[in-house]
């Protein structure tokens, strides 16, 4: 049976990035969802036009959904929402809670966590954008001191993408947010999440044999 | 008459960032489609709880639509675009188009031009993320050397925040991007922006004498 959505990433990855690729938001909000999927690779080497010509930066995911490709793994998540209501509530006011936090964890979190982690690889203790991430970290455990999961009363696909920006080592290293952690471990803990890790571990495994 | 949409922005800037705050977002996003609004102002110094209860990061803008309350200026861009064709298109292919794209200037692009710039303030030539953000803005680069707009061939609110994004000083001083450069030009000379623009500076020079 062909699966109506397929979630495109690389063939193989080194093994640092394993459990990290962004594909794996895709297969976790499917695998909340119970929305069927399957699979498919780009090369991780020589990434040629065709590539760009879908994903302009050169990297992954994208996602097809029959006629409709899109990339970006935030307005795939956000694609996907619109098929469930266990991704996305469907009143104004859950929806708009679920669309701020989902763009939250994209423009407020990640566009500090990402750079700051990605100059710590060759700076070590000299970044300077360390209290910039130590204080958005700071206002987001607060918040979490507070509730259970950020929109709506309940688990979201704001959750699936914020646990996912938080759950990298460069923020697990990052001080005492003590709700961040039991935030990030609830998120993980999750049965579908598990899925999805151990489908995108398993791709890439099958990969090194390519 | 009361507008049903509110954009909430700080009463003062410093000159500096006066017509960069991004309020502007979604005054031009409300002047393209011809959604009334009124402006009202939390204040610049002093931020209180009251303020971080509706913005957890202590920033602005906000958007008040009736009940709902929405923070982070992509996702109320988002929100407005629901509210109007002229923002995004109905049909799936155009919408995702515009998905993507508003996706790809919140968190490909500004998520590695933000944090260049604000490292570029106190560290002058020596960015460690130069290289990323040259190379972000090449990839892009392309993209508008083939097309004007970037989805559903036609202007739509990814356009207008791909173009705030890009219209700041740290890009217009880096290297030679010649699409880039008039795909700005070409955006920012929409009568919507001139609008939106004088709109947010006589807001701050008001302020002035608050």
């Amino acid at each position: 049976m062909t699966e109506a959505l397929t979630i495109w990433t690389f063939d193989w990855v080194p093994e640092g990035p394993r459990g990290y690729v962004r594909d794996f938001r895709l297969r976790w909000a499917c695998e909340e969802a119970g929305l069927g999927y399957q699979v498919r690779s780009v090369p991780f080497e020589n990434r040629g036009p065709e590539h760009f010509a879908r994903q302009p930066f050169g990297q992954v995911p994208f996602l097809e959904d029959g006629g409709i490709t899109l990339f970006e793994s935030g307005a795939c998540l956000l694609h996907l929402a619109r098929k469930s209501e266990t991704l996305m509530p469907r009143d104004p006011k859950g929806e708009a809670e679920t669309l701020e936090w989902t763009v939250a964890a994209l423009n407020s979190i990640e566009m500090v966590t990402v750079p700051w982690w990605f100059i710590g690889l060759s700076k070590g203790a000299d970044n300077p954008l360390e209290g910039w991430a130590l204080q958005r970290l700071k206002h987001l455990d607060a918040v979490l001191a507070r509730r259970a999961w950020l929109a709506a009363g309940r688990f979201t696909v704001a959750d699936l993408l914020m646990a996912d920006v938080l759950r990298v080592p460069k923020v697990k290293a990052a001080g005492d947010f003590p709700a961040i952690r039991s935030y990030v471990d609830r998120a993980c803990a999750r049965p579908a999440f598990k899925r999805a890790y151990d489908g995108q571990m398993a791709h890439f495994v099958a990969g090194d044999s390519r």
